[in-house]
């Protein structure tokens, strides 16, 4: 059987390019995956663990009579990625990404990708706080959410091609404009995300009594902050890149967070009730696991 | 081997009653576990289950000839329990708790229950955000902490009476004032839910471009929120009873949440990374499991 794809390169074999690279390959929908990056261990990593069939550092050597190109890196690395490979990208070179931020990433590559090929923005909703290839899993995003984000230029075949790859590792795909996915991830994954930090962020050493408060940390603790451990670099990024969504994300929690503190400040028992059993109905609507 | 305990009563057989009671039992430490409660239908779920040797929703049947009666119901009940309690209970039945709040409750226990036995307050650090004598373990508190708040009336053998109860089932015994671990709880248990409430009702049915944000939650959002499907009913209590100490904590977290914020208005991608890496230093230290 033909591969659907001839050669594939990712840009970045991390915890999402080197799944997705893994996953790629145990489903033999290219004849070869290549893997470049910046860190050479990380690199070996994906290599002896069979993500990609080869490495590079070079970044022509990378692209080279490759038919899609997956940029991998964080948020804030990408088009200068794009820009490093158009020289040496052969003309019909799909440009795609994994970037958890949109609007601004898909604007920019499309600038940067202008008279070598189509660019398809994408963003498959899983992840760790682990990172590196070490942590890659080839069933990462099975079952799981891709949303990729055409623009009113966005070549419809090279859509389709997007799509093909990642419904061919068993993720849902699904398309919106790449505004509209900032503002939901803004809310669903941005914004618990910086809570998560600013939650870890505030108990830090804090002391009581002679007592470190972290040391007192139960299961409650641990599920709410566990995001908080991811890589700083990639949040940095998205954090920034999606900035004005972000802004009025944390408005919106704000007031909901105002809106329980004044039920405790007024000791109004059944407002109280009522907020938690809200937040409790939305919850238990997401169920308990993935 | 006669066990420590004669009689041991659970008052309110749910996740942490009925935990304490079937691991009292499985350790043999107690002649008999009598269990009471408000719900027929949890007490016969903990009956059969093992946790109690018989269950009664009498409160003279179940206090009579009693060693000690655990209170482990929600805090705000804790007090009117003891209330019905007091006339049918024999002259040194120690009366202790297992209350997520302690500096008020302890107070109010010593008030109702002087006269009749020492009061030990108590706070096993286990729960989870399921409830009931179904979802009650054995081995919910080995390994865990348990705080215990004497305070400067505290009878000294009935405090190492509940230590040896609780040391008999695994877990950590640490004393500390009320006060002290109110002001702990605040921080590491008490903040976080509301934080995680406040999440999951900011986002509640937000729809953005015809999406329903809440469909498009990953494993971050889960985690971060899980806390809040815990039962409103005990949270209220939770809150109400330690408000001074959880709006401080509020100020605190907000405050963090301010730098976060301030940094991404200002673009400040130095600043933001350097509080992203400070959050992850801290989420680090307490490391991946429990």
């Amino acid at each position: 059987m033909t591969p659907l794809f001839g050669r594939l390169t990712v840009a970045g074999v991390g915890l999402v390019g080197g799944s997705l690279a893994g996953a790629v390959r145990a489903a033999r929908l290219a004849g070869e995956v290549v893997g470049f990056g910046r860190s050479l261990t990380n690199l070996r990593v994906a290599h002896e663990r069979g993500l990609v069939d080869r490495v590079t550092q070079d970044p022509a050597e990378a692209v080279a009579d490759t038919e899609m190109i997956v940029l991998a890196a964080p948020v804030g690395a990408c088009t200068a990625l794009a820009e490093r490979f158009r020289a040496h990208a052969r003309v019909g070179t799909i440009l795609t990404d994994v970037g958890s931020v949109k609007a601004g990433l898909v604007k920019g590559l499309e600038t940067r990708w202008a008279g070598v090929g189509p660019v398809v923005g994408g963003h498959p909703i899983a992840g760790s706080e682990s990172a590196g290839a070490s942590a890659a899993r080839i069933d990462l995003f099975r079952g799981r959410r891709c949303i990729l984000t055409p623009t009113r230029t966005t070549d419809a075949t090279a859509l389709g091609r997007v799509r093909t790859l990642w419904e061919g590792i068993g993720a849902r795909v699904e398309e919106m404009s790449p505004t509209v996915h900032d503002d939901i991830l803004a809310r669903i994954s941005h914004l618990p995300h910086l809570v998560a930090c600013a939650l870890a962020a505030a108990v830090d050493r804090t002391e009581v009594g002679g007592h470190v408060v972290l040391d007192y940390a139960g299961s409650g603790f641990r599920d709410t902050t566990r995001i908080a451990a991811s890589s700083a670099e990639l949040w940095r990024d998205i954090a920034l890149a999606n900035a004005p969504a972000l802004v009025a994300a944390l408005g919106e929690f704000r007031a909901a967070l105002d809106r329980f503190e004044q039920a405790i400040e007024t000791d109004d028992a059944a407002a109280l009730e009522a907020a938690l059993a809200a937040a409790q109905a939305v919850r238990r609507r997401l169920g308990r696991t993935e």
